[in-house]
């Protein structure tokens, strides 16, 4: 699993039946501090997120699949999660009740 | 799932029953804003893609499998979509009615 | 596998049934011989670890399920052992008796 | 899937049943233009592929097992047709009848 | 699947059944001259292997648990065969009976 914020959306009407209606949300993987860790991805959403958001991302096909509840889920990239902090050793380096910078 | 350009084609008859009569499209993956974001790949196509379209592609080898109703097809990279736009907060990066620069 | 270190804690409260009551720890891939070696990741624990720990990970999503004896936990990243010494060629480079440096 | 040059061969006999009798090639994986892109791998054979040759390679591990028609088959490179032209917007880049520079 | 060089070992009570009593090989992924290729990875052994031996490595978890015929087991990286010579068109650049420099 990764940490990641929220930064996007995508509009594409895809005609596989089990991305139908579902939001395609743009995700940039973050470090445990904030910084940008890799590539942009698009993701599936299952929590309700939105722009802004720090979340917790799954991406693997197979286990998306199941967190889907749905074995013909033709899926890579899954948010299951908001975060609501981070911390390195004893220090706190995220609360979600602080905006971001 | 990745945002990628169609940017080519590959002539390969693949003997692979799963393979056979279907188009390799090269695509190049890239990032919101349109910049290449890593290698090129060679991808199945499920929509009727081709050159010049920005796409969503599912790049994993089961979940290509879902996508095409085929637990037997050999297959990793497959265009599931075409992009209409892409949105980073409140603004719009991409429109498919706009001609890629 | 790889080599980690247990390096902080993410506070997510995940609606997945399987993710829910689980420790999240942020790890840190290292090298043998203890340098940084990629990007944090955060991971499921299943041997009671904690920060400050070098840990032995299993990074795919089908292994995880195994591990977990769960068909169904969405899940990539796990601890699966402490690790108490690591050797190249004759030469003994961690001792967990020993504090890192 | 990815475009590669067959550059070498491993003699390693290997106890494994199903790798047991294949040959191992040496692949170069290479972009639409022929400039190499990414590290070597080996790879298995199924369509009588040779040093010199460009191929289309399928690089996962379930994937490549249904290629085998093997659900057992150990593997996650394979080697599943000969490229006969790559062709970049209208400009052929590639073709097969051209000795490669 | 990758060439790599035995380079060390992991002590790890691993309580994971399948991992119990196998042995944990630090390996060197090398390019097919030799020279080094990417990260150290820890790997299960299968065929023997020890410090020193170039040996030829599946890396992918559903490939890894064919190999070792137990659908349950929670792996990643497994050693498969010795790596008696490696050749570049028609040059060996490796041979087993000769010391690795």
């Amino acid at each position: 699993m990764i940490l990641a914020d929220v930064i996007g959306t995508v509009v594409a009407p895809v005609q596989v039946p089990e991305l139908e209606g579902r939001t395609h949300l743009i995700i940039q993987p973050v470090s445990p501090t904030g910084e940008r860790a890799g590539s942009h991805r698009v993701a599936i959403d299952t929590v309700g997120a939105g722009v802004g958001d720090r979340v917790l991302v799954v991406d693997e096909g197979n286990s998306t699949r199941q967190v889907l509840c749905d074995p013909h889920a033709g899926l890579r990239t899954v948010i299951v999660g908001f975060v609501d902090s981070v911390h390195l050793g004893t220090q706190t380096v995220y609360d979600h009740r602080e905006p971001v910078s």
